[in-house]
């Protein structure tokens, strides 16, 4: 099916492009009768847009959500449900000079080549991080699909920037994580965070970071064998989001590490549930939920777009050329980021809790 | 489409159980006039097959590719080509105790939730390890392919088992990398992780560890924005063999921790082509191929099974159980996945070569 | 992946409800390089609009396309195109009428069953024909991109309209098909065809009628065995128009009357090309296209909306009811469906020339 | 996909030729723990298989199903099916001279030119009706699923021979179907169209005919709009038999003439259930079911094998060439398709009842 379509039974196509008329997706599969409205969803893309803090981009989107169909009598229906954000606070001029000359550890080269000079360059096109808006807006539906119905609950939270590491993640501070710019449980972290940041942005640099994020409430038995394992799903979801290199559940590769007796979960019973007494697994094993707590690492690469001058090539010519990166851009895209994993991740497991039949076509 | 499928235009539908009759795949969309008969593809699965060496388990499989379609005057048809395993050397009985009492750590508790009891548990039915086997005959098949018509080559190797890290990883002991029992390029590593394998089968334990795979040659371009990114396939494929915990792309987790302008790397030409100074994208910018080599990390958990008596619950009566884990085990099973990892990285990129028309339907 | 989503290599998904904001459809997998603007896709979508002649519904629709991604340079760029209309001359208040009580032969019944009565039933919502427009739209892309790369054409027009039957079908009078309201290449069966439309919305009620589709320039060897023949795509896409209840190819029907002596197509050459001398098979076989012309034709059932009161059932009730259908309608939809058919055609031949290889994935 | 996988959660992957080593589909979707072994298969196939009767091939074969995998203590696991039969009685060395001299109206020529002559063109490969067996063996699933689960029955009957058409189709004789070799419900009719196709047999020539399929107990609601209406799933499906040129569900083609009021159904209810008082959507509208029985008509074109001598070409040399079709094979192949008709719809529905929610993903 291509590259813009993503799922089985919650599927989601996406359209749009960072400086073109918009951004946009359309969600099917989603049951007729969740009661939703645009503000469902704006909630979460305001946690995403840029401008909002001084560790993000300065540049202003307003982000407004429009709900163009698929809704009626403020509910779904059952049909397609399409998505959009007017682009407003676009300036392309700047971007002209991308046209030939590929920015460092942009898709810029690769785009070129592949679409053979024809895609929209400006604002990095269909490869912008913008497109992660389209992410949330699929997601926040799947959210509240999966709170409705089954009580699941996805949160992801910064747990490092640099070489700054939170410690101290507990449910209350998880709770409240969107209460600093960083959004990391751990203030005193959060504070050095965004010191490191700041420096990296005086410096003309940029940073990356790690997002981790946790499911409760997910029911035992979740994915498909052999490959739309729940790994496999969600790592797929997760590397659509630009800039992340790297994903691990659980023990991840800290558990390559160890010997087995010390990675192994035991199980035993609490309240008369089964569960394991460590959670080395993630909540997944051989590729199915196990009822535990999902865990996953997220690692995203340092911004690419840097202010300082870089070496590159004029592709046209083939020769050297000196490129400062044009446009506004986040020195860190971290911060913006747990909202956008947090959807990724709930999209997934929507469209899964529906394979598995959990979830009725229609919610009474 | 479920979990048994994988691919889009190099499509593969696995079947079979560890302990029923066979293992077997069926592969569509492989063009016709490749050059194809059992032996090329019972090379790689000689080298994924257990009771090769002190560091595997001691059950012998002859592991012998069945061709039973798609091949006719020794090249391939266009038709889909089954390939299967007769099963052998199965004990079945040791497994009878797991039907209630899962096994710590594997897919047994899960599996019993999700399919009501009626799933095969012998030898961990579907779950099992053993279900490599058929990755290996899938992927042979698009290795074959890629080399032939873009000469791609993929090559995996063990860079860490447990605590010890390979290090001096260079192009001409890859090359040489199954010369050894670990399948190490490192030979002075290569010994000491044989030690420790030794070490903790003899404590009754078992070990993890990480693969590295490169695969050079790759064209510029392949992936599918947004949600086909070569990432997002390869993690997706790669998280489908069993005890895989962990992915990372160039500079992976490692990366998160940089600023930009380490991070980034730089074009510049050699010999008349676009490269870049570095590869910290491992090859892939945007979820596209960007012409550098692809590279890899994958973290696998140290195997479940081990011979340690652990704690653990008959579900059947919500009561604690003492298990030893039934059957014979390899101690660690990294040394015998490269062949794995080699064969699916090569089913997903055989899969984009040909969506993206690089590869024709028929090779004359 | 649900059913609003068609096609695999061109694929396209559509959205909207004919009361709504808007019906429009997203196209994935169009190569760069198509020059496409707006004024491709008008011209077929004016010959499908309501208002235009006296054989048709005389409610007015403007029917503007807009496209809103995927273009960019009046070029495609290799990225999903999305394409909507605006609603705007609909009037949802004669349809509250219809919450309850389903209209006879319209979707309304089996929808307020699946859907628990949360589907939009204004106007038909999502199973109005007005969707077809969305298939236009993505249809007249398809339509430019096989003219331009392959030469592709595909004609569709008028045969039957109730009981009258056109005769003396040449090329000639196919060319001018949309010279007359009836789409009919014969101009005397043509005048019959709108006085019984007309004697039939006189008298309250409606027709239905046969079209016949021809594809010339067809490559060899397009269609997928055995489940993506060409038979199987070209049909699942013609029976999603709403009305169509048969499609037959070639002899079709007829043919199942003949002795194969009567019904073979035999081989010949025509200035060094290989033919055959009939043309019975409709130009596939084994699913595969053979080089002569694709011959499809479609039998449409006569328009379920009436003007005639008819008895039917308040749902809620479970008690009689009797029913003067809401809105404005045609009082048959043929003379309408020729551009549907020549789009929808063009979709799936768009796919699987891709699928084949035949089309680049950019258009130098 | 590719051309050789039908079904989205009810899926089948076919393989196999019809002279290679055997023919075999895997069927994934089936929920765990439904009864099922080898003759709840065999049954059906065995209605199928040639060499029953007068008017079918006297070639042997004793098509016997092999289920070698998804089944463990005679119930489904939940895994994916595979079932095979492995071929016996095919003689390949009369085939020999079809390798460039096409068979007129076979696939032969289409599939030289697709696979560049790669193909296994022996008995027809992979375009035989011996294909239609792995039809069979899904199908049978899929029949025993729905019965058991939902209590849905389709049955298949030959109602045209040639220019015979049946008539007095009661329910009673539907049910005895079988026990003529023509399998057509109307005994008198059986025995004009046994004489026709004898007499079509001794003249070397062939005849096509017509099947009519009818479901009951379907639920209200299965179908997904748009472009997975129950049409569209079901002809898509139906197409893929060979032979078959066209499909009309309830008054199809006839109905294409009338007005609609001589074809609307009208709502009434029978039983405190909502029916209509006529049929003739054939049990769908707006692609969903309506509760109503399913109704299909599909047409056979007379087999293209015919024992008189036929002009063709020499495709090698691209000259005249007289062809004695080799091998043996059916003068109809009408009284061999209602099983395969009924297993193909069956499958289908599965699919589709599957994705509605219907069918549980284990049968306790």
């Amino acid at each position: 099916m291509g590259g813009s379509i993503i799922g089985e039974r919650f599927v989601a196509m996406s359209f749009g492009e960072s400086h073109g008329k918009c951004v946009g997706i359309v969600v099917d599969g989603c049951p007729a009768g969740l009661p939703l409205n645009e503000s469902d969803i704006q909630g979460l893309l305001d946690l995403r847009k840029p401008g909002q803090s001084v560790v993000t981009t300065q540049r202003k989107e307003e982000d407004k959500v429009d709900i163009i169909s698929g809704v009626f009598n403020a509910h779904t229906t059952g049909a397609p449900i399409c998505m959009l954000i007017w682009n407003k606070d676009s300036d392309s001029r700047p971007y002209e000079i991308i046209k030939n000359i590929p920015r460092p550890s942009h898709a810029d080269y690769p785009a070129m080549v592949k679409y053979g000079g024809f895609a929209d360059y400006r604002g990095g096109g269909r490869f912008s991080g913008r497109l992660t808006a389209t992410l949330v807006m699929a997601g926040a539906v799947a959210a509240k699909l999966l709170k409705q119905t089954l009580g699941i609950e996805t949160v992801a939270y910064t747990t490092e920037i640099g070489t700054v590491i939170a410690s101290n993640i507990t449910p209350a501070n998880i709770a409240t994580r969107y209460s600093n710019d960083i959004r990391c449980p751990d203030p005193a972290a959060a504070e050095k965070m965004k010191d490191m940041i700041l420096q990296a942005r005086q410096d003309g640099d940029s940073l990356g970071g790690v997002i981790e994020c946790t499911t409760t409430n997910l029911p035992v038995g979740l994915g498909e064998p052999i490959f739309a394992s729940l790994e496999s799903d969600l790592s797929k979801a997760l590397f659509s989001i630009p800039a992340v290199k790297a994903v691990e559940f659980g023990s991840g590769f800290a558990g390559s590490k160890r010997r087995g007796s010390e990675n192994n979960d035991l199980y035993t019973t609490k309240n008369g549930k089964v569960v394991t007494k460590t959670n080395n697994a993630g909540g997944i094993l051989g590729g199915l939920s196990n009822g535990m707590p999902l865990v996953i690492r997220i690692g995203f690469k340092p911004a690419a777009s840097i202010a300082k001058t870089q070496k590159t090539l004029d592709i046209s010519r083939k020769s050297e050329a000196s490129l400062e990166v044009p446009g506004r851009h986040d020195p860190c895209v971290v911060p913006r980021a747990p909202p956008v994993v947090e959807c990724v991740v709930s999209m997934v497991l929507a469209d899964h809790a529906i394979m598995a039949g959990l979830i009725p076509s229609v919610l009474r």
